[in-house]
């Protein structure tokens, strides 16, 4: 069964509803997000909303075909806990700290200059624009949990720099200026100019900022640019341009703007894109490496620019979110098979290539080598955030709290002022690497020229709470464990609290309150993680068998307030092994406890100053991995000993030698192993996640 | 001591030799090298060569500081034995056939519109105009081993058609023309242009061709080219504009053509572009991929683009050679170290990185994403061979060995029509690898648009018998073993002839005949290979102790006619690991018997038809090797059989999972190995070199 429209359907439907025909586009000329809403009933689909409260993470509200709809992220107050410091820091050092290098590096002057308040040259890359929105979009999650007046006040200051370059036409872009100007959306352009890009990053910052306070003022100027440049110029219809995202990321804010002012033409104009238009003459090469261009229902596998495809995934999904168009959902699935079975990194990061920032081939996943940009894993969580709400499907929920907690976790250092562009899973500081995201031997910076990744470190912090929960026709779905308190309620508009009280993800026990307005009958699904085999789930006391890892567990009674759900999950420490085709992983175990990845640094082995590298450890599968929680060390880490040996002549091997050479004499030590995501946080040293071992 | 030229010292000479006065530079205008060479005697250096068939691979005979001199491509005869067969499809197939491809990719064509006589567009990359020179440069050395009238006749034609191009300046290229005349030797289109490139290697094809036939029609052209255009406008002096080589290969040319002339000017050029030149803006990572640019003499590391860096050797390797500057020398040594210790794939081939066709970081070196371009695994043992030159060590010996047995020999067809561009050590032709050098999934293709190594290994081949021997002050050195004959010289001049019979590589007994003219005390130094453990050697049946492993072996003595030696080396297979610093040779081994590296192909493998991979073999090698000749298998190789495991279940295992689960049942099994060199020349089929193994 077929839901999706066909590209035939859209320049259809296009004739009617967004063609350049001077009404359709007229309509909201000028009048922006407050005038579609307040005067103008949309269709019988839109529903108008003037609530901007109450919309989550993505606002699923009416999306036909999301099984799972978002809770507010103000809805989920997370308390003292494993995240809190990180939400914390991020609220008082990263989002400042970077508002302060967007500023320094010309980011907002570039804007200013061209309303002569700035005398300074253009400064950045041709995606410069969409730093600012990403951090923007970070402040609008920020303030939707919390007032935080000065911060508003910088945010609307720069709010008013931004919309005062829109040009009449709608078209607002501070690199396509100038001698530029001929340039723009020129179809060798569209492929590389992030004109699209910024302008979806730009409606994304627009939706949260305006979900916190109500104020449309950045969401109409991108509504102005799609509306008055972007339809009538590159919308569906023959008389119309082709285009092409280039970097996808318009279309799932399109989607998002359709959710936001209830019209449908967006989420119409992002199956557009996401057909591709053959109009645009494409090579092979940047078919694969944009991941858009072509109909996204013909791919097979992931690949090309990660960040790419994973907005790529996003959008369709979204997409698919909206229209139910099966063959989405199938793709979506091919793809997502092939992300579990083949590409994604043990961190949850993914992309193995540092060339074009992109997939390898399947099973390609090098250690020192890996690039696992951030930005692709926060990518890689936001797609099965869409995935999930789709299907309901743990499986999605795996991926997402792999990612988060270790690959995206990993991405800004404990003290929320340095980022890691990439995220390897071994790391040679005395190695002479070439990474150009290496700045003085530093994997963490405060700044890059390309600093995509940091402010989309902070809006997914920022966000994190819209994460928890989500609801469904029959209850509530409870994602995340830590310590919070969530207050909303169902469909049925019965008011529910939930109280997590947890030492996740250190400790397995997770004690759940839960409290609705009054007793009624629904269904509590909670996540029972991947990675817990034996697990406990006890209703006000009371062992309920059937939780089973890897799946929501599903209880379906009459609640009460305070309820009590008390789990237990297990914190066992597994220890991996990657497939036979991972080449470097070969001979090589990963320790997992929770869902937290652990990994060595050398200068925590007891042996680290004898002149020894970490390539002459070996960890003994066969031995007790020992857990201890040290609170000074790291913010306060939950630390991994495992009985190892140690080789004192390793380095010293030549390149090759006889495999009948006596192997060096081995000492027995202790490896001690700290959580991935606060590697790098001290002195450099050399790092690795993937251990190799020997059996005795 | 240091004996270098300094900048400084470079330009006050210039000032004297090679500057612009009109006096230096018309000297050699229009005359060529006939003229230079019967008419004009050089200074007291330089002594013109009239006897150009006395010329080697390289001509060392006046280098002062070559320990050893070259011995003439024609006064060695290979016959029947393993590198005949290869020679002769060189010549029957590859030569042929290449010049077939080339003309009907228009690399004629460029030339010939130029005079009128095509009306082709420009045709090919901006390097087009060396594909042609190195394939005449190939004819020229197969023409030293033997007439070919209609090889001659066909080039002799296309020389014409390259020298009417050259313009009155001296300039000669055939991509900077037209509309692109403006952009000739721009700095940044020295960078990346390859109008030097090509030049040098005109200047390498011309030399080979004039050592051939004495034409000098082509050599002419390039000495025009040289001086008539490079060094007045380029050339050391303060009214010139600056150099630098961009693809390094011009410094290695000049020095031959230094030394062809008996002038140094050029060797004196070169000097002055391996030094760099600090008026051309050069980003930092220009410098590292362009390996040149700044002072030879202050890498420190092998990095950048493997061929550049390794042509960037060879010409500072040869300005040694020349001067002595013992800057240089240490800077080589420094580099070889890196090299052998760091970077050498076990195939010879280097270059890790498929980005940039670089060298990657110490001991980054995988195994199916390896780059190991033919080119530049050839630019490998052009090196060694100029440091064996510089020392008689033999360790240089063995790097041209394992190179040229294995990672170049890779790199043609059996057949001598398809050629590798890369030479990986594993692959699969089921991956649906992004490969841009992988047509239709095939490794071995007979055209690259970029056609770079296919003419560079058929002037290597066609070179080879030059490479056997050298002679030094007191003797004779034997590098290579294979049936032979050598009919030369001693430095005093008396004449000498060392015949070799033996069936190397396969079985290590070679027996030689040493036939003095008459009889004499001298040196004859046997290379006693590094893999070559327990080593015999006899002189007329009498056992002489003393060879080791990785040197040369000298016997001084009194030779005289038909004087016996019988060498026996170890051809035990050796089962090679690699440092654990190399992480995905990591529980893996390598065969080597004798020279020869050896690899699996899936389709030899007993059970290769039941659905498994390579993923599921280990080896036991605490197994014996037994290796058999197969005469009709892949035009006659040795071969392997190794006891081995095979598990049926390797290939479903999921990405990740717990290092406690079961492992798949295996059965034993025979391992199948070949020569790596003969891989993908039937069915394609997945390969490995380095072979899980298993201590049993």
């Amino acid at each position: 069964m077929k839901h999706g429209l066909s590209r035939r359907r859209f320049i259809a439907s296009a004739a009617v509803s967004m063609v350049p025909s001077a009404v359709a586009i007229a309509q909201p000329k000028g009048k922006g997000l407050m005038g579609m809403l307040m005067s103008e009933p949309q269709s019988s689909e839109s529903k108008g909303k003037t609530d901007w409260k109450d919309a989550g993470v993505l606002d699923l509200s009416n999306s036909p075909y999301a099984k799972l709809k978002t809770v507010p992220i103000r809805a989920v107050v997370i308390q003292d806990g494993f995240w809190s410091q990180r939400r914390k820091t991020n609220l008082v050092a990263s989002i400042p700290s970077m508002h302060d290098e967007l500023l320094e590096h010309g980011r907002l002057d570039n804007f200013l200059r061209l309303t002569g308040k700035s005398n300074e040259p253009q400064k950045g890359p041709v995606f410069s624009d969409s730093d600012l929105y990403k951090w923007t979009e970070a402040v609008g999650f920020q303030l939707q949990v919390g007032d935080q007046a000065e911060l508003k006040k910088k945010t609307d200051a720069i709010i008013r720099d931004v919309v005062a370059i829109q040009e009449p036409s709608g078209y607002l872009n501070t690199y396509y200026v100038d001698d530029r100007k001929s340039l723009r959306m020129q179809y060798d352009v569209q492929t590389t100019g992030h004109e699209l890009y910024c302008i979806g990053h730009m409606l994304q910052g627009a939706i949260a900022y305006y979900r916190a306070t109500g104020d449309p003022t950045l969401l109409d100027a991108g509504i102005r640019f799609v509306d008055n440049f972007l339809i009538p110029n590159y919308g569906p219809g023959i008389n119309q341009k082709g285009i092409v995202s280039g970097h996808p990321e318009i279309e799932m804010a399109l989607i998002e703007l359709s959710r936001t002012t209830g019209n449908p033409k967006y989420t119409e104009l992002a199956g557009y894109i996401l057909h591709g238009d053959s109009r645009i003459p494409l090579r092979p090469q940047q078919v694969s490496y944009m991941f858009c261009g072509i109909p996204f229902t013909t791919r097979t596998k992931l690949e090309g620019h990660a960040v790419r495809a994973m907005y790529a995934c996003c959008g369709a999904t979204d997409y698919y979110l909206e229209t139910g168009d099966q063959d989405y959902w199938k793709t979506l699935n091919v793809l997502w098979n092939d992300l579990s079975a083949h590409q994604l990194y043990i961190n949850g990061g993914v992309g193995a290539r540092a060339t074009g920032e992109a997939f390898g081939d399947a099973y390609e996943l090098p250690n020192a080598q890996a690039y696992g940009e951030s930005c692709a894993a926060i990518g890689n969580m936001m797609w099965n955030w869409r995935m999930l709400a789709a299907s309901g499907d743990a499986k999605f929920t795996d991926v997402i709290e792999r990612a988060l907690y270790n690959g995206i976790n990993s991405g800004m250092s404990l003290d929320g002022k340095t980022y890691c562009y990439r995220n390897p899973l071994a790391f040679d500081p005395s190695g002479e690497s070439r990474d150009r995201h290496l700045v003085d031997g530093k994997i963490r910076n405060a700044w890059y020229d390309t600093t995509c990744c940091p402010p989309n470190l902070e809006r997914t912090f920022a966000s994190l709470s819209g994460y928890f929960y989500s609801t469904s026709a029959d209850g509530v779905y409870v994602h995340l464990y830590d310590n919070s308190e969530m207050n909303w309620h169902l469909h049925d508009g019965k008011a529910l609290k939930v109280k997590q009280e947890t030492n996740y993800p250190w400790s397995g026990d997770v004690k759940i309150t839960v409290s609705p307005a009054t007793p009624g009958d629904f269904v509590i699904y909670l996540r029972i993680p991947g990675w817990s085999v034996k697990n406990s789930v006890k209703v006000n006391g009371k062992e309920i068998a059937g939780a089973k890892a890897g799946e929501y567990f599903a209880i379906r009674r009459r609640w009460a307030e305070n309820d009590m759900l008390d789990l237990s999950f297990d914190m066992t420490t597994h220890l991996l092994k990657a497939n036979p085709a991972v080449t470097e992983d070969r001979g090589r175990v990963a320790f997992q406890r929770g869902p937290i990845v652990f990994c060595m640094e050398h200068l925590d082995q007891p042996d680290h100053d004898a002149g020894m590298s970490l390539a002459g450890y070996t960890v003994q599968p066969a031995s007790e991995t020992t857990a201890h929680f040290e609170p000074h060390l790291l913010d306060g880490v939950m630390v991994l000993t495992h009985a190892g040996t140690i080789s004192k002549t390793a380095t010293d091997a030549p390149l090759y030698f006889p495999a009948s050479t006596p192997k060096a004499p081995e000492s027995p030590t202790t490896v001690k192993l700290i959580p991935y995501y606060a590697w790098a946080n001290r002195t450099p040293s050399s790092m690795q996640v993937w251990i190799p071992y020997k059996e005795v």
